[in-house]
C-alpha cells in the first residue's frame, strides 16, 4: 500500500502489521492450497452461549433504546452481586462501567489517564498497540519460566525502585489466570504484590476475563488486598463463550469517580452504550444461577482435562511447559531444541511459527507478539479448536462427580491432541 | 469533584459539562418535584425497530463468534446494496466498514486521519467533543437563518481560500438531513460543493444517517458528485429506530485503503468487531424490502405531518423556523422576542432554555450546544415525545395514497403539540 501521499496520525501507522496477522494470513493460503490447518490462534472459547442467556437476548431483542451511558441499572447491579458473590469484593453498582467489550474500556482507560503503563510479560496482545495508538510511555517487566511467567513482588519493588519517582502516575495490568499462559496467583503473591502497589500509589488493573475459568473454580481477586486501588476487568467473552457479543465491565473502588466520570464522558462522545438486547441478556449472565453453575463446572472440568492431556504429551516430548490453573492457553517453551531449530535457520519465535505452519499446518502464535523478545522461542498455543457445543452435552451426560473416561479428550477434542502431537513430532524431527 | 491530586489527560478534563446534561438534570429535578416534564431534547426515534429486523435478531441469538473486524461479509454486501439501491452509489462492500454506531466510527476517523476538521453550524453535538479529545483542530463555519443553516459552495471557498494552504489535509463533515435544523441541500448545491471539495482535495464526510427520513423520500447524497473523495456514513439508528442497538456504517471511495485500513487495525485494537446477532439482523434492514419500505413510507409522514403541523403553530406564534426537508429536528429561532427575553435576563441561548424548562416543563436543547454563539436566541426541539408504535399503527390503517384526518396529530402527538403551543404561549407572555 502506497501511504507517501495521505495524513495518517503517526502513532497509528504501521499498526496491524502484526505477526498474529501474518500466521492467520499463511494459514488462509495454505488451506486455499489443499492442506489442512490446525487453527490455534485466535484466543475464541469454544463453548456456545448458555442457554438462558440466548432465551434472555431473544425476549429483549425488542429493545431500542439508547441505555445509559454507564450501563443499565440491573446489569451494574448483577456485576456488583457476582463480584460479591464470587470474588468476596463490595463493588457500588454506582462504580460498574458496561462497554463493548473490556478491551474498549481498556483503551478508554489509557486515554483518560495520563501515566505510564506497567505490564508484566508475557502479556497479552492489545495492551501495548492501545498504549500506541495514544501515545503512552510502556514498561515491560519481563517474567520467566522458572517464575511460571508470574511477576514477583520483588521484582515489581525492584522496577519501581529503579525509576526514581515514587509517586510518577503508574497503572500496572495484571492478568489472572493469564493470556497466554493460564497461570495464576496465588493469594499470597497477590497480597505481596498489593503491598508495593499501595506504597507507590500504583493504580492495578486487574484483567480478571478468565477468572470464571479456575479449573477449581478458586479464583482470587488481588481486590482483596487493595481495594482501594484495583479496578476489576470482566465481561461475557470468555466464561460466558460470548466474545463476539460485546460486552467488557470495569468495576471501580469509591474513591474512583474522578477516572469513572470523564471515561464516562469519553464513552459518551464515542460508543455511547452498549448494544441494549445484549446488555438486558447480560443480566441473566452476571445474576447467575443453577445453569449457569452447571454450564461452568462442565466447560471447567473439560478444559482442566485437555490442558492436563496436552501438557503430557508435550511434556513427554521435551517441550517446556506449566500445566496451567486455569482459561484455554499454553505458553509453550522449545528452548530444549534451539540448537537443532537454529540449524534449520530458525532463531526466534516468528520464524518458529511460520515454519511449524508452513511443515505441519497447525498455527499457534509466537511468543514476539506477547512482547517476548524475538529471540525466544516461545509461543502460545490456544486448545480451542474442537467442537465445544458437543464436548459440553458428553460433558453433562457424566454426574458431576464422577472422572470422564480415559478417551474423554481424544473424543472430544481429537484436533487439538492431533496438532500437540504433531508439534511434538515436529520438534523432534 | 476534586479532580487536584488526579492525573487526567488533559484533552479530556471537563468534557461531558455540557449544556444537555444540565438540561436533563434540571429536567430530572423539576419532575421529582411533581413538575410535568415535556422531554424534546433527546434525539432518538420514537419508532420501534421493524418486526422482520426484530425478528432476525432473535433468530440469531446464539451467534457467539468474533466477527470480521471491518464487518459481517453478508452485512458490507447488504449495505452496498442499500446505497445502490437507495442513493444510486456504487459503493463496493470491502470498502464497507460496520462500527458500533456511526459515532464510533467518526472518533476513529478523527483518531486515524491527520487533518482539520471543518464543521458547518449548527452542527451535531459530537464532532467537537471528539476533535478535542483527540486534539484536532476545529474550524467552524457558521450558517445563518436565511439560507437555511445550510453551507453554500460560496462560504466554503472563502473561508478555504482564506486559510492560504490549498492542500492541507482537511476533513469537512456534512450532515444532511440534518441534526439539528432538518434541513437538507438540493442536487444543485451538492454540485457545487463539491466542486469546491474537490479543488482543495479535502475528505468529505458525508453523514447521511437521516438520509432515508427524507420525508418525500428523495434523499441525494454529495458522493454522486464527488465519489473519489466522500464517505457516506449512515446506521440503522435513526431510519430504523434501532438507536440502543448501536450500529453504524461507512462507505468510502475505492482508492481510500490507505485510509480504512489503519481504521480497521484501531477497531481491531478497540471494539474489535461489531456484536455479532446485530450484524446477522442489520442485514435485513439493509437488504429491505417490502416490510421496511412500508415502515419507511408510514413514518415519514407522520414526521412530516407532525413537522408541518408544529412549524404552523411556531411560526403563527412569532418563532422563526423553516420547514424541515427531513428527520425530526426544529431548529427555531426567538429573535423576535429578543427584547422582552432580554428584560427578563435572557441574553443567550443556555439561558433560554433553563428558563422554559423551570417555567413550563419543555425541555429543548441550547443553539450553544450545537456550537452556535451563545448570544443567539435559537434551539432545537427534537418532536418525538410521542408513542411511535402507536402512531406507525394508526398510519398503517390508512391507505398510503389516502390524507391523514385533521386530528391525526392531535391524536397520536398531542403531548408535541401541547408543549409547542406552550412554548409559543410562552414566548409571547
Amino acid at each position: 500500500m502506497d501511504n507517501k501521499h495521505t495524513s495518517i496520525n503517526l502513532n497509528i501507522r504501521g499498526i496491524g502489521q502484526s505477526p498474529t496477522l501474518r500466521i492467520n494470513e499463511l494459514s488462509n493460503k495454505l488451506q486455499k492450497e489443499g492442506k489442512k490447518i490446525y487453527r490455534m490462534g485466535l484466543g475464541q472459547s469454544p463453548f456456545p452461549v448458555p442457554v438462558p442467556v440466548v432465551e434472555m437476548l431473544k425476549n429483549h431483542a425488542h429493545e431500542k433504546d439508547y441505555l445509559n451511558v454507564k450501563g443499565l441499572e440491573a446489569l451494574r447491579k448483577a456485576v456488583a452481586h457476582f463480584h460479591r458473590q464470587k470474588d468476596n469484593l463490595q463493588i457500588k453498582p454506582e462504580n460498574v462501567l458496561i462497554g463493548p467489550g473490556s478491551k474498549e474500556l481498556m483503551f478508554l482507560l489509557q486515554l483518560v489517564y495520563y501515566g505510564d503503563i506497567i505490564l508484566p510479560t508475557p502479556c497479552w496482545v492489545s495492551y501495548v498497540p492501545q498504549a500506541k495508538i495514544i501515545g503512552r510511555n510502556i514498561k515491560l517487566i519481563h517474567t520467566t519460566f522458572e517464575d511460571k511467567w508470574k511477576l514477583t513482588a520483588h521484582q515489581l519493588e525492584e522496577f519501581l525502585r529503579s525509576e526514581n519517582d515514587r509517586f510518577k502516575p503508574r497503572l500496572i495490568v495484571l492478568n489472572y489466570p493469564s493470556n497466554p499462559d493460564g497461570e495464576t496467583h496465588s493469594a499470597a503473591e497477590l497480597e505481596k504484590i498489593a503491598k508495593v502497589a499501595r506504597k507507590y500509589e500504583m493504580i492495578v488493573l486487574s484483567d480478571e476475563i478468565y477468572g470464571q475459568l479456575h479449573y477449581a473454580g478458586k479464583h482470587i481477586s488481588i481486590a482483596n488486598f487493595y481495594p482501594e486501588g484495583t479496578i476489576v476487568s470482566s465481561g461475557l467473552s470468555k466464561w460466558c463463550g460470548a466474545g463476539g457479543w460485546r460486552l467488557g465491565t470495569f468495576s471501580f473502588p469509591s474513591n474512583f469517580e474522578w477516572l469513572l466520570h470523564p471515561m464516562a464522558s469519553v464513552a459518551s462522545e464515542t460508543y455511547t452504550s452498549v448494544c441494549a438486547p445484549v446488555q438486558y441478556a447480560a443480566v441473566s449472565a452476571f445474576v447467575g444461577g443453577i445453569a449457569i453453575e452447571r454450564y461452568l463446572m462442565n466447560v471447567r472440568r473439560i478444559l482442566y482435562s485437555l490442558a492436563k492431556k496436552c501438557v503430557e504429551i508435550l511434556q513427554n516430548g521435551g517441550i517446556r511447559v506449566h500445566m496451567p490453573s486455569g482459561a484455554f492457553y499454553l505458553f509453550i517453551d522449545f528452548s530444549n531444541f534451539a540448537e537443532k531449530l537454529n540449524k534449520k535457520g530458525i532463531n526466534g519465535s516468528p520464524a518458529l511459527c511460520e515454519k511449524l505452519l508452513e511443515e505441519t499446518g497447525v498455527a499457534i502464535l509466537p511468543g514476539s507478539v506477547f512482547m517476548r523478545s524475538e529471540e525466544e522461542l516461545t509461543a502460545r498455543l490456544a486448545f480451542v479448536n474442537f467442537d465445544g457445543s458437543k464436548a459440553l452435552a458428553m460433558s453433562e451426560a457424566i454426574p458431576i462427580n464422577e472422572k470422564f473416561p480415559d478417551d474423554f479428550d481424544q473424543h472430544c477434542c481429537n484436533q487439538v491432541i492431533e496438532a500437540v502431537e504433531i508439534i511434538v513430532d515436529w520438534a523432534n524431527k
